[in-house]
């Protein structure tokens, strides 16, 4: 079965992300922030280009679109990926998944009905760089997310989440509603950029995904004592934001003991910040990340310890929050085997890959059949107005996403 | 000679202070920003406290206020300190130092005609807490001071330097002008808050200072990869803070290993500051003390070497900038020792010691006889609300000022 790869033009999905990343961006990167004006444009243009299409459109109480193609059976395979970005963000995060999405149901438009009904769905606020959660679109659908609990969320101009939202038509009492679309994905397929090193280093266009890094948040503040540059003596200082750098640098240490774990120390604010005063408060999120739970829990358990030393050698008060747990996971393996298949036909070699990232893929796969492909990325560069991948390797990705989906419906057709 | 001591009351100005602060700040702080309404509330309670006594009131070209009470010699004592504060600033913070020159005025003016000329002066903008350069008023008087290069200069709203102090009567063009000021000072004496621990420490109510440390201030850049947290392996991070979060370890070696020098890494950005990027970007400001030129510029050295070397390591650019020097300076020695005795007649020891910090009188102690006393701080908490000292220091170090004019207003009839 190839209906959908021999009318799927990987070079008109590419041409749809130009026209895409132009019509929402310029050379500062992607201005698609969720819940924006830009980020409107973009799911307008998405609107615009399923318009053409026989396939009916909705909007879900999360506030994702979804594009349902009928089949003869109404059992359902689900492309998708997100518009969102960060600010100043990338050309391919997420847009990439839409335009092959978009391609795949131009394919099977063309091919006449398909055997089984096909959805693309654009999810909203993938990247949760507004209020701080992420995946809200996709997971509002499997009910992974406590809505009421982001109401009073804020963003960087201090405008309220509950608020924002209703002015987009999102009503966040009612976003847990959007679970009534489990039952309409059978399999949930998503293209997306790798944002990492591997694929570059390994010389391939792209590869299909098989583990997912848990990922372990916390947000740690030192407090000390604000005290003058000048007139405190070394001796007596407590200086928080040493604490912080001393934490930080331990913190590294606890993933470099272990091959494929990543430790990261992503914000860092230091109060009050002014030069004539030592610093009495320095916050830092951590974010420790493993394929292995045990492992992951072990790597908390250290940064914990290595905390709580560093705050009595420094005189410092701890305050440590957990922030957000993910476990580690694994994609449905027939999926995965498909993915790998529909990669290597495109690029010789059957890499397996994990991934350190969320997507919308990763939080449905946690619940229901998911396989998500990845596409090399030059310089490992993402979340970066600089985000880039070679067009023949973009090209390829998309080509073996097509390979993906008809392999799907195959399988789903087994089933 | 004790004319001003007879005449001074000490629990008055504490009562002035008590009435400036409660009508120019709140529980959270100082209002006294330089150049804000709240600083200029402060002033004009200075100057209706003035316009009792039978002194001239005038503005110079850096907007100071200036009161003088002729003597029956033209040289002159000049007293003075500030009132503008730091963002939720202290209370006793230069207007300490204002109250205890204002209850001089007021003794000397109950004494008849002084023997040489009294003057009081209200610094203008000693924090520099809103555009950056401290000791405005000060240091436009001794000429050391570049006020065209402060024009574009922006404070926290995104004001220009050159539009507020317009707003507030100042040109910078003509604030040089203030230098001729420099021919009324025989002699500037103040009285300032510790704002440090060692007073306290020595059980003192006040001390006179001789010393005055150099400062080294640098702005110092690391750059590195911004890249995705969970995709990005430990082994190819460039992460930039993990590479300042060294070198402020660094720093503080270097200045712990000199006894009474002083490192301060104040204001601390990382970018881009999200959760899910490695930091591409880190900045941080160092301040280097100490009493010793030589040593300062050792200190220096091993800094940008230890920069140097850490930004290799971490494979990080390093942008280093000057943003600030100050070399090390000595008081007059004869109105230290004026100082010296006034402080042991209130507390019974003549302790000499430095100060660390910049004040109004080191910025004129470098060109002109001055001296400055310490008042003992409590928990050496400065530049915050919590600024406090017992009431029984500050009545001691007010008394402490009265008999250092008195000392030094027969000094400059001797010479």
């Amino acid at each position: 079965m190839s209906a959908i790869l021999e009318r799927f033009d990987a070079a008109r999905a590419l041409a749809d992300l130009r026209e895409l990343t132009a019509a929402t961006g310029d050379e500062r990167g992607a201005r698609r922030l969720a819940w924006s004006d830009g980020w409107q444009q973009a799911r307008e243009w998405v609107r615009a280009r399923l318009a053409e299409l026989p396939c009916t459109l909705e909007r879900d109480e999360a506030g994702s679109l979804w594009a349902t193609l009928p089949g003869a059976r109404p059992e359902a395979v689900v492309v998708g990926s997100h518009v969102d970005a960060v600010p100043a963000g990338g050309w391919l995060d997420g847009t990439l998944g839409v335009v092959a999405g978009l391609e795949v149901m131009r394919a099977a438009a063309a091919a006449g009905q398909p055997p089984v009904t096909l959805r693309l769905v654009d999810w909203a606020d993938e990247e949760g760089a507004r209020f701080g959660p992420s995946l809200f679109g996709s997971r509002a659908v499997v009910g992974d997310i406590d809505p009421p609990a982001m109401a009073d969320l804020r963003d960087a101009d201090g405008l309220r989440c509950e608020d924002v939202l209703r002015a987009n038509g999102v009503e966040l009492a009612r976003v847990l509603d959007a679970g009534r679309r489990r039952g309409d994905i059978d399999a949930y397929l998503e293209l997306h950029v790798e944002q990492g090193p591997l694929l570059e280093q390994r010389g391939l266009s792209c590869a299909s995904v098989d583990d997912v890094l848990g990922i372990d948040r916390h947000s740690v503040r030192f407090t000390g004592a604000a005290r003058h540059a000048g007139q405190t003596p070394m001796e007596v200082r407590r200086d928080a934001f040493l604490a912080g750098a001393r934490f930080a640098l331990e913190c590294r240490e606890i993933a470099r003991r272990r091959p494929g774990a990543l430790a990261t120390t992503g914000p860092v604010t230091v109060d009050p910040g002014i030069v004539t005063v030592v610093n009495g408060g320095c916050a830092i999120m951590l974010d420790l990340r493993s394929r292995d739970r045990a492992e992951l829990a072990e790597m908390v358990a250290e940064a914990r310890s290595a905390a709580a030393r560093i705050a009595e050698q420094e005189r410092v008060e701890l305050d440590w929050e957990v922030v957000w747990e993910a476990p580690p996971m694994s994609f449905d393996p027939e999926l995965v085997a498909i993915g790998a298949d529909a990669c290597a036909a495109e690029t010789g070699e059957r890499l397996l890959m994990a991934s350190g990232s969320g997507h919308d893929a990763v939080a449905l796969g946690r619940h229901l059949p998911a396989a998500l492909l990845f596409v090399r990325s030059t310089g490992g560069i993402g979340h970066s107005p600089e985000e880039d991948s070679p067009e023949a390797d973009l090209l390829a990705g998309l080509r073996a996403f097509a390979r993906l989906v008809d392999g799907t419906i195959a399988w789903l057709e087994r089933r």
